[in-house]
């Protein structure tokens, strides 16, 4: 592209490794930028490494943070003895949105997939564990309903059962192959709702 | 968002103030970032604030630049004499993508449109009038075949039809490629009165 000059050039490259973000997108993009008030683009460049540098794993759910304890966990309106094990926080924000949620959540950053090489020792399984030697009352498993969030969901179960701790399932109110980040409010309460023990 | 700490929530909404940027695409993106290496991050914000600090105008033809003059201008294999007048420069770029237009360009940073209150004082025309000032043969317009471009185009040839340089306009008419049938009454029009004998 050597009619755009380098720095414009630069832009659009650095845009287009976004997710979801073509050519065309990053060009267009890349103008509205070179268009906003430089204050703006200071503050958009600056929200990025902020959050990018001061945002890390909750020390309780490894929800993405910024404080040592997450919002949810730090609440004291919570059930600590629920806990429902998400994939990503993303994952977790959805259940949130429901708003009927009381418990905390656990937050795996993956899911057990043989085929990409991720092994239950890559997600975090055994800091899960860990929790249940606390006083926990459930476990509310809420993988997506991939084949890799079902692999990980009997996992767990297979892990937890032993301890005695109550072990359940969101319903298939998820359709199949969806990912949760992307499903209505009332599907996922009504999946809440029907969950069945493993 | 109370769900997202405050940098989660903070770089949410400064993405989704982005274009063609929606809520579902910013929460998307900002778990992208937060999960790039931190130094890709840093190249990503400074690549923004970079550009937006350091690219002005080409003093010859407005095109966005981080040069005193672009590189189209400084090119001394581009014929001066031919100007084609763009509205942004992301048409100059596309014209610039056929590989083939020789001359030079003129940004003019808008297009006449009474409606939003955009008169001709308010884009580059003044700037294209005092280069004509110097050795030129041809002026072609290269306004978007919109209402706003057609009525710049107008204005235009009007202001240089005096001055004896040669005014021309890109040819409007079917897109190659094109199916008739799925083509506007106004472009099939156009195409039959620009039509060429062969």
């Amino acid at each position: 592209m050597e009619y755009y000059s380098k720095q414009i050039s630069r832009l659009i490259s650095e845009l287009s490794t976004l997710p979801g973000i073509g050519a065309k997108s990053a060009q267009r993009l890349a103008f509205h930028i070179l268009n906003m008030p430089t204050e703006e683009v200071q503050n958009l460049a600056g929200a990025m490494v902020d959050a990018r540098q001061n945002v890390h794993y909750c020390k309780h759910c490894f929800s993405l943070t910024d404080d040592e304890v997450c919002p949810i966990c730090s609440n004291p309106n919570r059930n600590k003895k629920v806990i429902m094990v998400v994939e990503s926080t993303r994952d977790l924000a959805a259940y949130e949105k429901t708003g009927k949620y009381e418990g905390v959540y656990h937050v795996l950053h993956g899911a057990i997939s043989p085929l990409q090489g991720i092994g239950p020792t890559d997600i975090k399984l055994k800091e899960l564990m860990q929790r249940l030697q606390e006083d926990v009352d459930e476990v509310i498993i809420a993988t997506n309903s991939s084949l890799e969030g079902e692999t990980t969901a009997m996992y767990i179960s297979k892990l937890i059962k032993p301890t005695g701790i109550k072990v359940s399932r969101i319903a298939s109110g998820v359709p199949v192959g969806g990912d949760l980040e992307y499903i209505d409010e009332v599907t996922l309460l009504r999946a809440l709702e029907g969950r069945t023990e493993l």
